[in-house]
């Protein structure tokens, strides 16, 4: 089965110089991940988070990226059928392929010749220019935009509740920007559907930010209606942090774990004081002792002040979408104050070491520095890398690989710390918060010095 | 608790000589009508089906209509809480609350003091005219609207068969009508909300027409966006078929009985042989027994060319919307081939004894003549009263009160219509789609003669 | 040459019942008026005001309103050829066309059958009626429409002045209204396109009132995007001022006149005193003296109360619009603190005297009192009606015949009274502001008592 | 007098990396031509194209690029002041002063970096991405662009008959392009606004094409509500061609005869026999001559085959529109027939001679070769320079000095092709068509061989 399609928004616009470019990247290692990301958005609906399961079914799969001469269009080689009414694309999927195109081998190629020296604020820019770029940032638009973070493998309960927070959240006119997979990425969008729907306000928005090596494990849901694919982890949570009004924290395993320290490590920065981001950690009564668990780890390692940087709201949806509701006008009042944009936080102080990408080799990850006498916010940046690289041994698939051939990563550090790792890694595992289908096996080893 | 808002619409450019007769309505026996209507609209979500209940709990709720300067103002004394946000009504509530004030006293009085002799087409004309005013006529859009008719108290399983039928419907860009309360008539437009919205098709349609004795037994559900308040069920019914371009049929008890017989009452007239109106029973697995039932009684006492006129479909919603999908082709051709609108229906033929309202009395109802001797159509007319009185009997205030006071309707006539008929109604009982909650005493007798 | 043509707008969703009414109506006497208004609206760009000659140049013209399945169809016999462009009618004409439709034969019908006692407001109440069904009021827009009242025989260099004070109010976002003829009537219209267009406005509001005894002569330009006929010339000047919020009176001729005394007329009313209506009388250096004489005449005889109720602004354009757009903001203000609709003011009282048909008979036309011991206002309405007397001889079919065969009006009253309306008028004659072509023949006699 | 407004369209949303870009510019030697640009939009309805005399009169007016946390602001020292209305700015001028900002130095940065080789087809991709930038390539509209040449000092006959060609072009809703200056740059797009304004088709387009050193000679009028502004002549003569379904040439002077002579190359290049751009020269009856004497000069120097690619309408200017109207569906046919945009001309072949900037000195002036050898597309390249440079002589600032101190432009070629020359420039200076005011005295020396 064969399939020709023209792609839409800005990448039906493109001149033959730019054809050639995408027809370049896409015959260079960078085609596989383009085949992998167009092979994720058309495959959505799946119910499995195995990657390498969801590339061996369409092992058949290709897509080619053909020339024009009014442009460009691709070709779909054995696609999966479902993303097809009536032997006619879906529309939503259309759109997201083409974010793919343009995430992937369009944008991508106008970073990846710019050789070196590169100017200070050079990610902080291509992190505004990738999102500017898919039209993320609408200015005519009342700002208001929340960010929800949280497990794809939750419980059915928790799922409703993230679910009626959406609901409460769109019944207040707020957007929701998530991670755009299943689970605690899901439901929110698909409350806040019907909440919008009910007061009217029009088409909502439903941002997904993901990145290419997140996407096939967890692919874009069928209500994200603005997809961007960011080139690596850390700028998918710069971009979150960044374009959002506040954050809210479902329960999740290792990479709701990752983001909360991302964001919390950015906020210690002495610069960001006086900066406002509400983030409310929330969850249905069942989830009390999870977050108990994530607290007084935050506050055995990184101290009050962290703590201070949020508010916890247990069973109490309606609390959570007027908390934030009215934080969100403070959010707009501060950024007024600063002169800084409504939909952009540009103001917002992010060191180097929550940019720069991180690598979870073997060897970085057992080289992490994991001592009490760092600087909170250093030592933040560096339990972030430990959580990053869990997820990564746990769905990425370059990393899965690897850990099935040199077994699981050291984690080492300061013997306290790592006490408290390995209480909530060990609570995560046991609350089925790894992963969605069968045992788990853990990727890690703690190893207290 | 008391709060004044202001009506959204047309109902928003009222002159005082209009606002007047609004407040003269409102002090009339009419006032009782609008007051309940307010309230079934207001308390959307509520889970029940017994309108008596709905107004013993809200006995202390009121609404008035004042004068101002610039128009209209509603005042609502002790509202249902569940109708506002943070202090505020939900906007689609004002609209619904709008569309109460509209069609129950506002349009209505044009019509209640004209005085007789009517001209012939007046029905049709005030069917159309309240339509009208409603907007509900969108000449700018693609015409494509399906009823769907069914059951207000179904299985879970059915639920989600609608569901995922109004899905179905929905990626095929098709808008929805129905009866607008819980049930079958929730389940299209919820499914179709997401194929909508993955098909980017904008703010789909979700129309809900109703009348006023029918409205707080099946309150208008959360996602429509287009209410409509007809005076009586034969208008309602009325606005239903010329306004469709197709309708479903989902399993449902009397209501939907009464429902299927209106249409192929009016399909049977001699002048209505050419028209295009695609009809679908269909319902999960476990549902295929309700429609055989349905199929044979209709082929028993109607006769084969009534069978003809609708075609069944089992577990598959799929084919249930691509053959609807096709078939609105067809009646578009039909339309522009008879010169008829593309979005009303006006060549339709529709006998008085479909419009007539008719008043389920125990009188009336053991009048009702089921001959077998009878023009085919005339008993279609005639069952129809027959269904349309149990629903009274079952929800409608003013008639369960009847019932309680005299005992249950009797049903008489020709003895093989009577077998099929306490054979069909007796398996709605045993399937439990005559009442939502509790235990269901028969509001009928049959009596064969 | 024959051509049908489907009308838009609210014309093109009507029902059979309601075609056959517009039908009996096109049967009537009422469709001398609809044929002729039809013709003007068709016969745009003329540059006659003898709506005689026009009659005589298109008698072959002819409308019919057909029935058809879906609704009306208008089909045109001999039309005037410059409506149309490559066979096709110009959009703007048709929907001028339909406005015709619209305003003569549908909304008249419904007031026409109403028999009396009729209800106080309801003058006002048709008035309403008509503007809101033709969709003149729109309350998504920002408010600031200011009516244009002046000659349409005025000098290129006042038609210039006129352009130019158009294009100031469009810079300034204020959307205009006119008797929608040629002369002061279109130039403000065409200069605003350049001022809304510079400052990027979307499509401005250029609204045309007009009423049937003056269409032809003063048919609609080709920048009126909102025609409305309204019943007859009283109605049409409530319609100005209940939709303004203010006023700009060019140099005129009778017509002007008599504009500029309705509105002093009803300003004068005690219980307007405190309204908030801007009133500008303007134009360029050489109209000095023609506002001098207009200002003298009404301090002589109205007072100085009347004079402070409008302000006099000679040769600048700017100021004027300044002047405009500054007590557009007191106007919106003060229908905010008493409560009035920021779109049309319904606060304002209009005495039956401003209200009800002046017939300009010789007979009603003698016996108009005009004694200075008359109240104010009483005598404002009186002068009004002898100046609407003048335009009806002028150029009004009917009239002019009736002046052809009776000789001129005689009109008497108060020596000093007259004196000054001998003044007055001759200026007018002397300046050519009576009449487009040819040498003016007075159409009415002095007598002083 | 000082004032700090916001750019509009994609410039106000820029990173502070893009914004320090712009100021580094704003600091180099483009800055002089930024200020100049912005100075010639906001010193629109100038009634000179004494480009020194104006930059003499606004002497003391600057521009700056200021950096706020949220993005750009500019800052106008001593600005023209009607460029304001009541203290704030015209909203079109604010629009068209970002388009400066967007075109100057956002946009021309990306392409004065990039270092050769420079791939084949990059100035055709220049040429699209400045445009593509601009938003004026509009995917949604029905395409219909007309592109009218013309001088801009015309006489009032000939202004009055662009005025009404551009009426009737709108009266069948095609859109206008044009050199964005006075005369037969400014009257189509005049008169075009009356036609789209009476077939109600929403806000026309009216795009401007300009070029920075001629901008201040033909600053953007009124109506220009796209503006952009190419980086030299001859990108600005493709993006034409391009973007255009058709060319209107009225008379004009040595820059129309260039724009003719440029599209008369490139259409006589073998692979454009196939094209479809239909081109009318037209003109008032006066204006016969003009083109009599330009077409003998076409005829005799580029043969029959260059005079079949264009018609010659006279005086009749809806038969212009009509010929254009129907012409628009071949060339909408033909792009389809061969895959090509609607709405950009991709197919068309240039030459890498007509896409070279040609920089008029002396010397170059000098050596263009006009011999009768040459294929005649070569040829008439190289006329096309010819006047090109005579443009650059009479009203670009650089080059009038430089004739002022050399001495005029020395000429020289084929006898024949000398004799023909003179001819057809004498007629142009006599008729006044060099220069707005004052004498003309040439810049140009015929020298034949």
């Amino acid at each position: 089965m064969q399939i020709e399609l023209n792609p839409v928004g800005n990448m039906c616009l493109l001149s033959p110089l730019e054809v050639d470019q995408l027809q370049h990247s896409a015959n260079s290692e960078l085609y596989q991940l383009y085949r992998n990301c167009s092979l994720a958005v058309l495959n959505v609906g799946s119910t499995t988070d195995d990657a390498e399961a969801i590339y061996e079914t369409y092992k058949d799969f290709n897509i080619q990226v053909l020339k024009r001469e009014r442009g460009v269009k691709l070709r779909l080689i054995n696609p999966p059928a479902h993303a097809f009414v009536d032997g006619k694309i879906i529309k939503g999927i259309q759109e997201q392929l083409s974010a793919v195109l343009r995430d992937i081998l369009f944008i991508s190629s106008r970073y990846l010749s710019s050789p070196p020296p590169r100017p200070a604020g050079l990610i902080t820019h291509i992190v505004f220019d990738i999102i500017r770029n898919a039209g993320a940032i609408k200015l005519d638009s009342e700002p208001g935009v929340i960010t929800c973070w949280g497990g794809h493998s939750i419980k059915h309960e928790e799922y409703k509740y993230t679910k009626e927070t959406g609901y409460q959240l769109g019944l207040r006119n707020i957007n929701i920007c998530t991670g755009c997979g299943p689970g605690a990425m899901k439901g929110p969008m698909k409350g806040a559907t019907f909440g919008h729907a009910k007061q009217r306000s029009g088409i909502g928005r439903y941002i997904g930010l993901t990145e290419p090596s997140i996407i096939a494990a967890e692919p874009p849901n069928t209500i994200v209606n603005e997809l961007v694919i960011m080139p690596d982890i850390e700028k998918r949570l710069e971009a979150f942090v960044r374009l959002s009004h506040g954050l809210i924290i479902f329960p999740g395993g290792a990479g709701t774990a990752e983001e909360l320290l991302f964001v919390i490590g950015i906020l210690l920065h002495p610069e960001n004081k006086l900066q406002k981001l509400p983030i409310v950690l929330t969850g249905p009564k069942d989830a009390e002792q999870y977050f108990k668990a994530l607290d007084t780890f935050i506050g055995e390692i990184l101290g009050a002040e962290a703590q201070q940087l949020y508010t916890i709201i247990i069973d109490d949806t309606e609390a959570v979408a007027k908390y934030l509701k009215e934080h969100i006008s403070s959010v707009i009042s501060y950024r007024k104050a600063v002169g800084d944009a409504y939909h952009y936080n540009w103001t917002l102080e992010i060191e180097a070491q929550f940019q720069q990408p991180f690598e979870p080799s073997h060897k970085n990850m057992a080289q992490i520095n994991l001592n009490k006498d760092l600087p909170v916010n250093e030592l933040a940046a560096n339990l972030r890398k430990i959580f990053s690289g869990i997820v990564a041994g746990n769905v990425k698939p370059e990393w899965v690989k690897s850990i099935r051939k040199n077994g699981p990563y050291e984690i080492s550090g300061d013997k306290e710390i790592m006490t408290h790792m390995d209480n909530l890694l060990s609570s995560f595992v046991k609350q089925g918060r790894m992963k969605l289908q069968g045992k788990y096996t853990p990727c890690y080893k703690i190893v207290s010095e």
